[in-house]
């Protein structure tokens, strides 16, 4: 399993406010299945690197049929082989610690 | 006010795990008394920008003194001047469209 | 056509240099057929965005086989559908600027 | 010395063109002193950590003055204490490789 986080920066729309562009990847993404968490800079996804980059697709594209003309995408793909990791467990791993577990 | 992320990838460790890095960066962040969120990607900082690139300064320099020989700071900063905008009302105001406000 | 920018970050393998990786990355770039240009920040990309996704895919799994244990990947996807745009364009239009064109 | 690479996002602007504001950020560059290159996706900037989040500080403000409500700055930074670096050296490092050297 990986663990990514997306965010989707339209431009040219005249509006500064995206939270309709990312309510509209959020509809898609609960279509897909695929496991998402929204954090206030971005959305979290997790699922297999091909589901990640096919989420990518999808929702790069969703703000050219909202009246944008070109779409900025950051995307980070974590990945590790050496354990299992959750995007939870990686939040869960560092309150651990600092609680002396 | 303006929201960032940061993300500190410390290499040469010989460690694939950066949660002991991160709970340093916590602590560092608690004595500064810049508002702060752990996410699975990143800590999301919430400040003015000379509070936001002074807890970039001091974190991007904490794995060095851990034994990492290099460091990647990844920094994403948004600022919006047309309206008051805090990290925990950007996802509000995503969850407030879904549900149809 | 889409820009990119790609750069994959190995993690445990208890070397800082990277530079093994990128000109793995650079061999595979050349048997795919896709446009790159290397930078010191990254690898930029020029493509459709399937080409580019499918580079991130092959690309991202290749430290994996040399000894890394984790691997961090980011991406950033430029698109825009108002003109054509070229990597060596987007520089191309700032310089014209500064030269007062 | 630290390598770093800053790309700055202007939302808003009922205009997708980036040009002109990098081209103000370039001037502005000119003006401190601090080393850089334009690359597709982003400027490069060389100098101490101090140098480049200075740099940082006067760009992301720039398109506030050029009509954007809402700035989206990215910034990677990359250091490392165990050689000298150079952006230039980073690629020739990479070509060397190639070449077989």
């Amino acid at each position: 399993m990986v663990i990514a986080e997306i965010t989707i920066v339209p431009l040219g729309t005249g509006n500064p406010s995206l939270s309709r562009f990312v309510a509209e990847a959020v509809t898609v993404l609960e279509d897909s299945g695929i496991r998402y968490t929204l954090t206030p800079m971005g959305t979290v996804l997790e699922g297999t690197l091909e589901e990640i980059l096919e989420a990518v697709r999808m929702l790069h594209r969703l703000p050219f049929n909202k009246g944008a003309e070109r779409v900025s995408t950051r995307l980070v793909i974590d990945e590790r082989r050496d354990k299992d990791a959750t995007a939870a467990g990686k939040v869960k791993s560092v309150e651990d610690r600092l609680k002396g577990k």
